[in-house]
This record gives structure tokens, C-alpha cells and sequence, in this order.
């Protein structure tokens, strides 16, 4: 089968791969529909190191099931399945507690031998507890919206749950990428009355304005931090999602968030060391939560209103590509050119 | 009167000062009968650079009212009092939340032209907000656990509380300080079922038994994290209390911590950039919380059971100085010959 791989910085290849095939009993092997290019895998496209053998990319897919092994239950020949961009049990401590990041016996796509998401076809081990039947054809129309439960609106709800977003909340999200907009769509469906929306692309702020944004923020650093206390009543935004991932958007949020707030990150640090002390978080008892969103544990929340058409997360999709032109999907996003890109193989 | 100064490192004299009056129609004068050194006064007092004027030391007391000021409605004088470590209008919005410590007009004692708990009497701003006053008078055997109300008890409470504790919960908590040890104290009465300190006195850890700890343990470092790990199931500890403030404590934190777990900070952080990234905090979803704790919002909650003997956290002073020798009381926390120390005027 063809499946994408990454060789290095900006060197983005459908290649020739051996089909999967069902190897334990758990698996199943899923024919993928709809994938698409996600924000964080612009880090290793931009920074990758040149290697020979390549690896496989992708983490968010929805496809048709086309193969079981023997002790799977849930799922079957046929069915139209969701992939959360984690594969893990669903039984373990961490699984029953909602965290199945951080599954005992789970994993992530495009590493220790399972492939990418961006591809014909995928072997999805633990099939039971990854995967979700949606009652839809494979030519359905939400497809696009199914697809961003496997990563990106799961994230942005992650994000505003662990916020505390709640009815009349106000909130601010840094970050007009499609988690962030996602995270506006959430905390609206939270019940957030005040959501502001710090980003500079106008394309992309007015989608956030459709999903539920209040106020719109364009400046950034200084500027951006007294807009925002300004439009917050002056004491700050009691919670800020950090939907980036670099460090001058977490000082940002440190610059926002209300004393006694919530600083939730769903952007991939691409830092490690960064300013938590009596200056930045803790004087003002400020409380930092956030992580890889456990996507598989809100699929069945949120799938209903994506089916009945109440959100339309899909809208983040901007652009289709084929399979054979994944690597234009990866340029088109790098250059902004578009916001989130499908692959339809 | 006569007032704790520090006028750089080790260097604390007990100087001849005015006496404090009531300046604004809020305010009360205090006449101290019970003071104590905080373990963090021992930051300053390793560390600061020598100066002519000197700085006031001091800010846990309990003490009796003297005189208040024409708009002071709660106290009156005579009655005895109990001073959280910062003075606070109780009435704006950062008050009514309980964040005492971000409050609009207040401030902290020992600056800005306020005096210091060390000393003979106090001039206690919007007295109103700030004083609580216990009914027991100046000669009474619960003045010391009264006043470890002022700080160390509402910190210990607070870790306890923005951890998260709750019944059945798995706690660990980094340091035998005054704090660490009403940390574990408050755990257990949030209904804690195993609560691990980390501490290297034994006299300290023995009370630290008293208080409810079910296990010690006194490595530290990897070690010390092996430890934690093996005795709490082998996946980390729920909520982690860090009631250290370096850096090294931080970091044994974040190796203790359980994946989705809380790490709950009191110690105040003698540095500003600690990792937060993908390999210690984001990766695993813990949450990080804490700051300085607001004692004024927990002193009525926590009072009951002080007054009733159910607990006696002021099992915490092992040594009293007079206020003439309380450079005495520093030496020996510095030296840790004292665990804390009263300071009676």
C-alpha cells in the first residue's frame, strides 16, 4: 500500500509499504478514508533530521474496518470507525480513569512498528478499546467532523474542561490554529459567556467568531496582554487555554490569566524549562494544568451534536489533498496558505 | 517599643522603634502576645544584603486588641486576635473568593510602612477584613496552635485542599517543616488514606506520624522517588505537596507525581524557571497548583477543632525565645535545632 513518510526537514514522501495485516488477536485492520495534516506535525517537518529509512506520519483517521482478529468485539468488517490519535485498552487504571494517554498497555500511530494515519490502511492494535463505530456511511458528509474527534476537537475540549470552563465562564484562547478554534467551539458548548480569541489570521479569527468567540485579540506579547486584561475587566482572564505550543505564547498566558486562575495547555511545549516561580504562577496562585488530551474519552460526548448537526468542527478543514499530494497538504499548512488540510487517500 | 529587625544576613537586632498608632479610621493596634519565626524568614536571613535601615521581621501573631480606629466594627479592644500573614479588606473581589492574598487593597506585613510580627505591638491595616478573633484569652495553652492559624496551619491546609484531598486519597508530601507537617495533619482531616512524608529528622517525622502520616520516608532524589513509587502502587502518588521551595524538591515532585495527578506547591520557590515540558509535567497531564496560601479564608473552618483539642497543630514550636533573644530563635531554625520557634514579647 502507499503510505506517507517524513524523511527528514520538508522531505514529505508516499511511499511503497507492505499492507498491514492483523498480527494479534486485538487488532484490527481499519481502510482509511479521511486523514489529514495535523499542527504538531509541522515540528518535525520543519526540524527533522535527514534519516534513510524515514517514519511513518499521521495520527487522526477515520476509515472502514476491514479486518478483526479473533478476540475483537466491538468493532466489525464494515463498520465506519474513529481513531483517537492514542490506541490503548480501555480497561487499565488509567484508561477507566479517562487518561488514556496514558494507557498502561497503549501507544501512539507512527511509532513501535504501527504505522501512520496518513496512509491506504493502518493496523490498530487494541481495536476494542481504540476505536469507535459512528452510525454513517463512508461517504457521508460528516466525515470531516467525525474526523476531528480523532485529535483536534477532543483536544480543544480537553483543553476547556481542564480549564474549568463552565456556564458564564470567561475565557481567553491563545492560538487561532484548528485546536484553538476548537477550544472556542468547546467552551462555548461549556457555556462560557465571555470567549476572546487572541490570533492574527483574519481567515481564521472570523471561523472562531462562527464557533462562539466574543472578542478577537490580533496583537500579541505586551499589546496583546492589555487588550485582553482590558476586555476582562482588568484583574485578567480567569482561564486562558494555551493552543501553541511555543514559549512566548505561555509568557502570554502567565500575562492574561487572573490571580486564582487557569492556565490549560493543549500546544505541544516545544520548551521544557520555562517560568513558574513567585513572579510568574505562583504569587498569584495561578494553577497549570493541560497535557496530550485523552482523546478517546470524549468521542461519545461529543459525537452526538456532530451527528445531529448542532457544531460543525469540520469547518477547520480548509483543503483536500490526495494521498499522492500529502506533501502540498504539509506546505500549504506550513506556509499558512491553508489552516488544516484532509487527506482523502 | 521594641521590634525584630534584620539588617542582612544573620544579622537580626531587636531595636528601639516608635510605637505603632491607629493611622486610618480601619485600622487597630495589636499588642503582640505570641509571635514565631517562619521557615521561610530564614530565605532573608541567609541572604540579604546588609543595610543601614534595616527591615521588620515577623508576620504570624496573635495578640490583643489595644485600640481600633472609628470605622473598626468586628474588634474591639481587649479581645485576643488572630493575624493571618497578610492584612486584607475581605470586601473586593479577590476576597470574596477567598483569595485573600491577591486582595485589591491589601498587602503583606513588614513593608510598606506596616511593622512586622516580631515586635511588641503591630498597627494592623483594615483590621475589619484581616483580624479574627478567638474567644480565649491572652493566658491561654492554645495560644501557639491560635496562631500557627496566622500561617503554617492555613498553608498546610491549603496545600492539602488545592491537591485535591479528599477521602481515600494518596498523598505525599515533600518536607518536615512546620508546613509539610500541617500538611499531613490537613490531609488526614480531609480523610486521606495513606500519606507518605518525605523528611530526614526523625523528631520531625515522628510528629509528622502523630499528625497521620502512614508511612516515612527519608531518601531523597531518585531514591527517595523509587521509594514513593513502590509504596504508592508503583505509578506515582495522586497529589504530591511540595512544602520545600528549591528547586531539587520541585524536581522530586514531578518524579513522585501520578500521570493526571496534582503537584500542590507551598514552599516558596527560590527559583523562577523549573521544566514544565513534555518529559515532566505536559506528557503525564499533571496540574500544577499552589502559591501563598490565603490563611485569613481558612481560619474560621479550621478554628472548631483547634478550640475543641481535636487537633493540636501547635505541637509544631518545640522552642520560645523572648522577643529579646529572638536572633536565638533564628540560629537555631537556621541550625535546625528548632523545628519552629515562639517568640514571646
Amino acid at each position: 500500500m502507499r503510505a506517507t513518510y517524513l524523511f527528514g526537514a520538508g522531505d514529505v514522501r508516499v511511499v511503497d509499504v507492505p499492507d498491514p495485516v492483523v498480527q494479534q488477536p486485538t487488532d484490527a485492520v481499519v481502510r482509511v478514508v479521511l486523514a489529514c495534516v495535523c499542527g504538531s506535525d509541522l515540528h518535525p517537518f520543519r526540524s527533522l533530521p535527514a534519516t534513510a529509512e524515514g517514519t511513518p506520519m499521521g495520527h487522526e483517521f477515520v476509515g472502514v474496518v476491514e479486518e478483526t482478529g479473533g478476540e475483537v468485539s466491538t468493532v466489525a468488517p464494515g463498520d465506519l470507525v474513529i481513531a483517537p490519535f492514542a490506541w490503548s485498552d480501555g480497561t487499565c487504571v488509567f484508561c477507566r480513569e479517562g487518561l488514556h494517554t496514558s494507557c498502561l498497555h497503549g501507544g501512539f500511530w507512527a511509532a513501535d512498528g504501527i504505522g501512520g494515519g496518513q496512509a491506504e490502511a493502518v493496523r490498530v492494535p487494541l481495536a476494542d478499546g481504540t476505536l469507535v463505530k459512528a452510525p454513517v456511511g463512508a461517504d457521508s458528509a460528516l466525515l470531516p467532523s467525525l474526523l476531528t474527534l480523532s485529535d483536534v476537537y477532543g483536544t480543544g475540549y480537553r483543553a476547556a474542561t481542564r480549564g474549568g470552563v463552565t456556564k458564564g465562564s470567561v475565557v481567553t484562547v491563545i492560538g487561532d490554529g484548528a485546536v484553538g478554534l476548537l477550544a472556542v467551539l468547546s467552551a462555548r458548548q461549556l457555556g462560557a459567556e465571555r470567549i476572546v480569541l487572541m490570533g492574527r489570521h483574519t481567515d481564521r479569527t472570523d471561523l472562531g467568531r462562527e464557533f462562539g468567540a466574543t472578542d478577537v485579540v490580533a496583537e500579541r506579547g505586551d499589546e496583546g496582554i492589555a487588550k485582553v486584561r482590558e476586555l476582562t475587566g482588568g484583574h485578567g482572564s480567569e482561564i486562558v487555554i494555551e493552543a501553541v505550543g511555543h514559549l512566548p505564547a505561555y509568557e502570554q498566558a502567565v500575562g492574561i490569566v487572573r490571580p486564582g486562575g487557569v492556565l490549560s495547555r493543549v500546544g505541544v511545549p516545544q520548551y521544557e524549562q520555562a517560568p513558574i516561580g513567585f513572579g510568574s504562577l505562583f504569587g498569584p496562585n495561578v494553577t497549570l494544568t493541560g497535557g496530550p488530551a485523552p482523546a478517546r474519552a470524549y468521542i461519545e460526548t461529543l459525537l452526538p451534536a456532530v451527528l445531529d448537526g448542532t457544531v460543525a468542527p469540520g469547518k477547520v478543514f480548509d483543503q483536500t489533498v490526495s494521498l499522492a499530494d500529502t506533501s502540498k497538504g504539509y506546505l500549504a499548512m506550513d506556509e499558512r496558505t491553508a489552516l488544516k488540510v484532509l487527506v482523502r487517500p
